[in-house]
């Protein structure tokens, strides 16, 4: 390691560190009030923030990036109205801090609260998206953490433009300006020395394709909360109400393909198999989808007239991210259970049935972070559950499972209050 | 890495797998019955467990383990009564799985329930105590997890004994005898599989001396909740009633030198230290406790008469485990604060006081997992409050902090009820 990119690292650590537990005991006024602050002057700054965005598309398109690429890195008018309306929304939301989890008195008369608090230090890895930077700031800057960002190569100009608005803001503010800071380098041995800074850094969230995830869950010291994408399925049972199943089904595979609680695998009982299938198939090729199916299902709906194709054992755990769907039919309750927990990714999975204790016995039996029973996979997310932000959606089984709010972006502690008490 | 043992800690670990799906709907009747049974049988196979105890203890004196490593080794018959009685209070314990911890409705009709589900397969990593195979495998067990064992090879003798015993209750109890996992073979190379194996185990917990953990902490892929031990601080406020901060000081140092939550470092307010430290110093000297002092604490402490030494700058953040203890004397509240969080482990760190508002800033300006006014930090401890169980204390910010017990070794779930809900 480069002796003085390690001081560097090692320096915006430290000085985070100072500065978080700062805010941890800051007034909620004064975080509030830089979010609102940011607010204001990123709409005030549309100048610069777009000479400094225009550099880095000016340098995408010289690289040879595609329009598509080019397009997640351009900060347009839209987007940046969008940016300032969401900080005002963080801003307007209750703090997490402070709250007491749990109370007791114990028989020696120790009294123990358990009360919420930052988690510290939290390190977000991210790529090309620039509402990233300010989205992940303010949701850690809210809950009282000091944050280190780290984004990518091809947006790095308009980070350091958007990294000195949150400065100013947070000096506005009264805030240590060090409560939010940049990695002012994209150097790859800086993520390698910041992942093992462990006695300065107490999370990290990367935000960003596998790769990056898996980059950053094998090289870090420091405890990692991963948000993979999702094999997401829906079991239509066969008490499945015919219309509710077709719907349930399209929009969780149509509404935004793309993202992780979209559907990517199809479960129908072989009861009503012949029945819905043939309707659901329509239904999603009517929409574009393309339906990779088992032998039985591929049967039914060439009966059907409906068009598919062969799947290959690959495609009944693949995250298409796209529309295409898997398509299976299984004999029994016991089986589309087994198959989930076998073949998914444990992140959003729907029953479709009229069946309570079927309903039941799925909601229990089907270990993911989110079970649906009559609704789509899409609603799980941290807006539909109503946390008033995300940060995520948490595909470990630790700390936090699921969408990921300001709560989840905390820890806690334990206070004991004595009267002089000691151990025999 | 030799193709078998891959082969053989993978095949471990996909069948803790399937033996989770069952445990985590299995009744909590069959749950207490296999630790009840398992009391049972540990207390009529004393025979069997000795034999096994013997050869390790052999083994050890041969290769030259001191007495008290030796000892740390033997199964005792008080010991074993000890194992058998812990396992009888877990199993009282009520069932942590299940309990609904938020409940919502959002104004789309979508009922939403924040259920506790177990975390899945659990890989516990130990050395050298016996009691800790039993342990960790009830505390698992009982809050629905897997767990694979792996115990270091001085007792590996002892663990096979046990985990057959294990295996016998499971079975006697209906619950699949994969629940409960010894790794066959001390083996190095089967640690470094084990810690990879990201796609069937979901949390690692090292229980053992720091080499340990680091070593866990820098090669899992898995998420680790890491049980380092304690740096921990009294501070000795100018209010703070003379009689009480003895006692605490006291008893927070050498109630039981050798643990987590035992007290290392002391700081006095100049204020009170020309009257207090005197009192403590000879008190804690009376113990048979070296005093390793600055400047100012040791000038006080010689005016009294009462012996020290002069501390070297490493001793102020040091972790003695033992008869010696670190003194300062500092200015200020804010400086105790400030000393505390730079030079302390954030473990267990307390203030002695009469005046609440200092306690208040205390509480809330010192970052660690418990913070005591008026009590010995030896009260940091899942038993201590209220848990029935512990598993250990928890340095990490995430998940947990601080004691874990049943419900600290449990994550959740979202059960989301509709009528058809789906998403525009």
């Amino acid at each position: 390691m480069p002796e003085d990119l390690t001081q560097l690292v090692t320096s915006i650590a430290v000085r985070a560190r100072a500065a978080s537990l700062e805010l941890a005991v800051s007034p909620t006024a004064a975080r509030n009030a830089a979010l609102a602050d940011l607010a204001g002057r990123i709409e005030r700054s549309r100048g610069e923030i777009d000479a400094a965005n225009g550099r880095d598309l000016a340098a995408a398109r010289a690289n040879g990036l595609t329009p598509a690429q080019v397009d997640r890195l351009t900060l347009t008018p839209e987007r940046i109205a969008h940016l300032a309306e969401s900080l005002r929304q963080v801003a307007a939301l209750p703090d997490p801090l402070g709250e007491v989890l749990e109370e007791a008195t114990r028989p020696n008369g120790l009294r123990l609260r358990k009360v919420r608090v930052p988690i510290g230090v939290i390190g977000v890895i991210f790529e090309a998206r620039p509402n990233v930077t300010v989205d992940c700031a303010a949701l850690c800057l809210k809950s009282g953490n000091a944050s280190i960002l780290r984004g990518g190569r091809e947006i790095f100009e308009t980070n350091t433009a958007l990294a000195s608005l949150i400065s100013q803001s947070l000096g506005a503010a009264g805030l240590p300006r060090d409560s939010v800071q940049l990695v002012p380098t994209t150097d790859r041995a800086a993520l390698d020395i910041l992942l093992r800074l462990d006695s300065h850094i107490h999370c990290i969230i990367p935000r960003g394709g596998e790769g990056l995830i898996r980059f950053v869950a094998e090289n870090s010291t420091i405890p990692v909360i991963k948000h993979y994408t999702g094999v997401c399925f829906v079991y239509v049972d066969r008490a499945a109400d015919p219309a509710m199943a077709e719907s349930i089904v399209v929009n969780s595979k149509v509404q935004r393909p793309g993202v992780c609680n979209a559907a990517e695998q199809i479960l129908v009982h072989a009861d009503v198999a012949g029945a819905l299938l043939p309707r659901i198939g329509a239904a999603l090729a009517a929409k574009g989808v393309r339906l990779l199916c088992d032998d039985r299902a591929g049967a039914i709906l060439k009966g059907a007239g409906v068009a598919s194709e062969k799947a290959s054992p690959a495609d009944f755990t693949r995250e298409f991210l796209d529309l295409v769907v898997a398509v299976r039919v299984v004999g029994a309750l016991d089986e589309a259970i087994a198959t989930i927990n076998r073949d998914g990714s444990a992140h959003s999975d729907a029953i479709v049935t009229a069946d309570r204790p079927a309903a039941d016995r799925f909601m229990a039996g089907v270990d993911s972070s989110a079970v649906f029973w009559n609704a789509s996979t899409r609603f799980n997310d941290g807006f539909e559950f109503g946390f008033g932000a995300e940060i995520g959606i948490s595909t470990d089984r630790l700390h936090a499972r699921g969408p990921m709010g300001l709560r989840e972006l905390c820890s806690y502690k334990w206070l004991v209050t004595g009267t002089g008490q000691i151990r025999g």
